[in-house]
This record gives structure tokens, C-alpha cells and sequence, in this order.
């Protein structure tokens, strides 16, 4: 079945609803991506996964690159296999990583020269060579490669990073396309606009992708230090440039107030390590907020993480018992933990959809903010 | 219901099968407890203990006791609610870690005054107050606190712990009796026989609690470093001084090889942190014999651990995977690894009882030592 993307609701705020169809399964919009870094998220199982809600993951193509290989993975017979996940995946192209984790000796228009972190091996990416890579990987969903930048970066930087990004978008093109048939099912290539704080450059950068037709976009290069204003209006006025009828994914966002903000602002599709990364040093999300649970307030109180929470975990563990478990090192912990946080992200993207079906998204979103203790721009 | 044993079926052997009977479920002997030392088996949740197979659980007083306290244990309703676990549960008396675990500062007929291992607080345990502290954790099976002596010990020292050991069973049996009903359930008491490696002192201790008439009997004071011959034939002659129509319990036991020359010898239930522990190291056990999963002959190996094995792991991973995830440090291996080893396990036990009701235990366990690698007195 070829890749498509629907668009079924469309609430009055600009928030909407929609579904991918993949070969592995059909994703409903707006949606959250687990990460599984390394084919795996974090001290969860597949089963555990589908459980919580997850219909699609995200998985660390730079990390998989580097251990244990994408011929590896290919010879296991893929991602979904190797991992034993039956849901779609979607890779990056590992440009962030390359940028943020390792050793960059050299960034040139025929691609990025770098050290791996975790054996200085030289390698070399092209917009080409990622492409294979995720090939090999197998994953449903694959990137571009891109040229990232930080924050703060000057004008000339961001705009270097939004031309090689347009050029990489283009030869990713010509050389294979963004549908591409193998092993039985469909695998597409998205696009991603850069252009950091600067509206002038995420125009022009989205502009230009949306020339070359791709079957998704992302907006890369937030969540990166800018300010939270930055963040929802970059990514408000991406969105409202990105055709309609294509997927529209916010890359590495964010906290659960960001993605109601997001989702406002006409975002699809989330991923995030917050969830779990924080669930591993014992902070978690509820509907009232985030709460540590190593405090000592904690000690006995027999009630679940969030009252409101129909989680595996709420239904059968204490704040109390999570305590102990975190006070005494034990991996039940950060287990419990991610557990729950996903099922919270997961249920509270469910939510999303289900408001925005029946049009109420805009009274939904301040009862939100109300109840987690944030506002409508998402400030804490 | 009372706590019950019923012996079902002997083989001709001397392997003998039965059933516990408690508040909290029916635990079929020969059987193995997965130890949950800190109120959870590492890494798995109840969930996963029931589906490896698991009945009976194991923690350990000594550790909850420190932390986080048995008081706040009672005040959660117990262990089995605290930790979320509803079959049974048999708690040690904490003994074994006092001699081994921590800072032991005075040992006489009164009890044991010791330092915590974890904030050096001065403790004190008499065989009341284990009891106590078991009672208020809530086990289903409490032990009584003994005298261990390590291995090599003299004659005298044996024969020490073997008199106090009498003397505190004693004391124990006076302060409330074997049985104790409180909240709903009965709650039994098991005594352990000591000796070290002294056939006479193992005598000795085993006729004098017998004298007692405890319901159920432990063979403690092995596995602490003596040869297998002193392991198997102390247990051997201790399981033919026992009474018929009592539970025979051999603490910290063992290897899947001991388990089946154990079994042999008349012994009914196990206990021992190997399978998880090791599987956290990356070792674990199959029908062949032991593996190590981060060995690099794995590195491509797309079959499961064991071609042999039902389990849930063995169905959806692949070797090549499980090393993945150990060599990248990632928690999912631990946890797969872990529940592999307890299913092997409790279905390893689970054949024994199959065997033994067929009358067919001799060839089987033959059938074992050839598969696994072992010989019948299980030297590797």
C-alpha cells in the first residue's frame, strides 16, 4: 500500500487531524514518535509500545550507523524485525547527531566528514549515502540529509545551512527519488526547512522544498536553545506556508505544553526523548504536571503518579513504591517511569485528536494550560 | 486457607512432587522463587513473573528492613501490594546478609547488633523481632533467624551456629507460634537446618528442629563456597532426615544442574539471584549450557537464544540483537536477558514435575546432564 496522507478534521484554531498509511500501519495525526535511539526505547519492549499507544517510532540513524551497522540491520532483515516492531519507523538522517555528538572535521556541499563518538572512526555522509543508509535500515519514514545550526547563529550561517539544505534536498531527488519500493513495501523521503530564528530564511527555505514535491515536510532546527516565542512562531509560520495535504513534522519538540502549542499552530507529527530521558531520572508528566518522584514528600503516598491516569502503572504502583524503586537503584524505575510518561504524551496526542474532531480544540487547549500550570504561549 | 502441603507424587528416584497451598495462590514444588531482593526481581515486572512461569517470590528482610522500612511496607498493605505482586511470597530472616552483607558488630544468644550497609545506622535483630519485621512485610512464608557460618569454619564454629540456631528456633516458636494469622491471610514459619559441611552437626541440627514441628524446613549454610560433593550430599542426607510430609527448601540454590541433582535428592523448593543476575551481566542459560550474549560469534547470529525455548524473547529476538543492546549499554537487554534465564528456569522446574509424576525422572535427568553439558553429580 503506497505512503498517503489524509486530512480528516480541521478545527476552527488551525489545529487538524489526519492519518499517514504506511506499509506498517496507519498513523492518526496529530502524533507522538517514542525514540528508540539505538532500536530500542529505553528499557521498554515493542509489546509495552502498542500498550501505551505508540503506532510509530523514531529511530537514531547516526547512532545505528555507527553500532551495529546498517548492514547489520539489513541482513537482520531491517529495523522492524531486528527490533521485533511491527508499527512503522521513521529515521533521521543523522545530520543533528553528526552536528551535536560528534567529532565534525569538515562540512562541505558534497557532504559531512566526521569521528565517531564512540571509536574516532573517520567517516563520511552525503545527502546520497544517508538515503542508503535508511534503505539499509528499512524504516517506513526516512530524512534528508540537513544542515543544522545552532543557537544563536548569525544570519550568513543560517542562511548557508538553508542553501546546502535545498541543494541536499535536491540531489537526494535525482538521486533515487522520494518513493522507493523495496522489500515488499513503500518507503518515502522527507524534506526538512531550516532557516533558524530568521522568518525571511524559513520562508525562503520552505519555498524552496516545497518546489521539489516531497511527501512530507519537517521543520528542523528548533528546540535548540531559541526561546520558547521563537520556537511556536517559527514553527506557526512554517506551517502556515507547507502545503495542506502533506505531513508536517516539528523535529525534537518537546514539553507537553509545546506540543498543544504546536498542535495549535497546525502541526502533525512530534518526537521527543523528554518523555523517557526524564522518566529514567525519575521525573515524570501527569495531567497536573511534571512531578520528581524521588521527593521525600512522596515517601508514603500510596496513590498513583496521576490520579487521572489509566496507565498500567497507575493502576498498579504507588508513588510511594516508584519512590523506593528509584531511592534503591533498581531498574523497575526508569522502566515504570517511561512507561507512564509515554502513555501521558501518547494519550494526551489522543486527546488532541479527539477535540479536534469534535471542533472544540481552543476551549480543550486553556483547560489544558489551566490544569498543567502553563499558559497559552507555553511559558512555565 | 490454611497453609498446606501436599506430597502428590514420588518417583522412584527419591524426586518427589507436591503442592504448597497459601492465602495467596498454589505453588506446585519441585518449584524455584525468582528473587526480589528490594521488593521487584530486577528489571521485571509482576507481570513478567507471571507469564515466565513464576508462583512464588522471594525477598529478602534484611534489605527492606533498611530500606525503605518495614513500617512503611505495612502501612502500603504489605509486599504483595506494595510491589503489585498477588501470588505468594516467602521472606529469609535477613540472617544470611547480617554474616554477609554488612558491618556485623556483635553476634550472641540475644541476636545480631550490626551497621547498615547503606548509612552505617546501628541495627539490632533477635529472632523476635525478624519475625516481627516479616510480619509486617507480610509474607506468606517467613524464615527464622539463624546462625550462618561461612565456609571453610571449624568444627566449633559449626556447632555454634548450629546451638544458637536451635536456641532462636526456639525462641521463636514461643514468642507467637508457627502460624500467625493477620490481615486476612496465614503467615507460616519455616526453620532452617545448619552445619556446615558436618554430617553429624547437620544431623544434630535437623532432629532437634524437627523436634519442633515446624511446617516447613530450609537447609541453609550452602552455596557459600564448599565443593558440589559437600553441597549435594549435605542436602541429600538432610532431605532423608526430614519429614515426608514437609516442604524441603535448599537456600540460594543454584545452578540449573544443582537444581536437578537437588531434585533428585528429595529437595522441593529453590531460591537464587544467578538467572537474573547473570542474564545482567549478559549470561544467560539455554537447554545447552550457558552463553555469553556480547560474544562476538553472536554478532550476526539471527537465530533466538534457545532454538529449545517457548518464551517471549525467544520468539521476537534474535541473538544479533540482544548483543546489540549489551554492547550499547542499552536497558532492554537486562531485561530481556533476565526474563529468558527465570522462564528457563521455572520451566526447567515445570519439566521436572512432568518427569517425576511420570515416574520418569532417572532417564530424564540423564537426558539433562547430557544436553546441558553437566554430569550427573553436575561438575561442569
Amino acid at each position: 500500500m503506497p505512503f498517503s496522507f489524509e486530512l480528516t478534521d480541521r478545527d476552527p484554531s488551525g489545529a487538524r487531524r489526519g492519518r499517514i498509511v504506511t506499509d506498517h500501519g496507519v498513523v492518526e495525526t496529530p502524533a507522538f514518535m517514542p525514540v528508540g535511539t539505538q532500536a530500542t526505547v529505553k528499557s521498554l519492549s515493542p509489546t509495552d509500545l502498542k500498550e501505551a499507544g505508540a503506532s510509530i517510532i523514531l529511530s537514531n540513524t547516526y547512532h545505528l550507523h555507527l553500532r551495529p551497522g546498517e548492514k547489520l540491520i539489513a541482513a537482520a532483515g531491517g529495523l522492524h524485525r531486528f527490533m521485533s516492531w511491527d508499527g512503522a519507523v521513521l529515521t533521521d538522517s543523522g545530520g543533528y547527531q553528526v552536528f551535536s555528538l560528534s567529532d565534525l572535521r569538515k562540512i562541505a556541499d558534497a557532504g559531512v566528514e566526521f569521528k565517531s563518538h564512540i571509536d574516532g572512526s573517520a567517516r563520511f555522509l552525503s545527502p546520497e549515502s544517508v538515503v542508503d543508509v535508511q534503505l539499509d535500515l528499512g524504516s517506513d519514514i526516512m530524512m534528508v540529509l540537513d544542515h543544522c545550526v545552532g543557537f544563536p547563529c548569525t544570519f550568513e550561517e543560517a542562511l548557508l545551512g538553508v542553501d546546502r539544505t535545498t541543494l541536499w534536498a535536491k540531489r537526494s531527488l535525482e538521486a533515487g527519488g522520494a518513493r522507493i519500493s523495496r522489500d515488499g513495501y513503500e518507503r518515502v523521503l522527507f524534506a526538512i526547512v531550516q532557516g533558524s530564528v530568521f522568518p525571511e530564511l524559513r520562508e525562503k527555505s520552505a519555498l524552496e522544498l516545497i518546489d521539489l514535491d516531497y511527501p512530507g515536510y519537517a521543520i528542523g532546527g528548533l528546540s535548540v536553545g531559541e526561546p520558547k516565542e521563537d520556537l511556536y512562531s517559527m514553527a506557526g509560520m512554517v506551517a502556515g506556508i507547507l502545503p495542506e495535504n502533506k505531513p508536517r513534522y516539528l523535529m525534537g519538540v518537546g514539553f507537553p505544553e509545546d506540543l498543544v502549542e504546536a498542535v495549535a499552530r497546525g502541526i502533525d507529527i512530534f518526537d521527543c526523548v523528554l518523555p523517557t530521558r526524564n522518566a529514567r531520572n525519575g521525573t515524570v508528566f501527569t495531567s497536573r504536571g511534571k512531578i520528581i518522584l524521588r521527593n521525600a514528600a512522596f515517601t508514603a503516598d500510596f496513590g498513583p503518579i496521576d490520579p487521572e491516569c489509566g496507565c498500567y502503572v497507575c493502576r498498579n504502583y504507588s508513588r510511594a513504591y516508584l519512590r523506593h524503586l528509584f531511592m534503591a537503584g533498581e531498574m523497575l524505575g526508569p522502566r515504570l517511569a517511561s512507561f507512564h510518561s509515554l502513555y501521558f504524551y501518547l494519550h494526551l496526542l489522543d486527546r488532541m485528536r479527539q477535540v479536534i474532531r469534535e471542533g472544540d480544540f481552543s476551549r480543550w487547549r486553556r483547560e489544558f494550560h489551566e490544569r498543567y500550570g502553563t499558559d497559552l504561549q507555553g511559558n512555565i
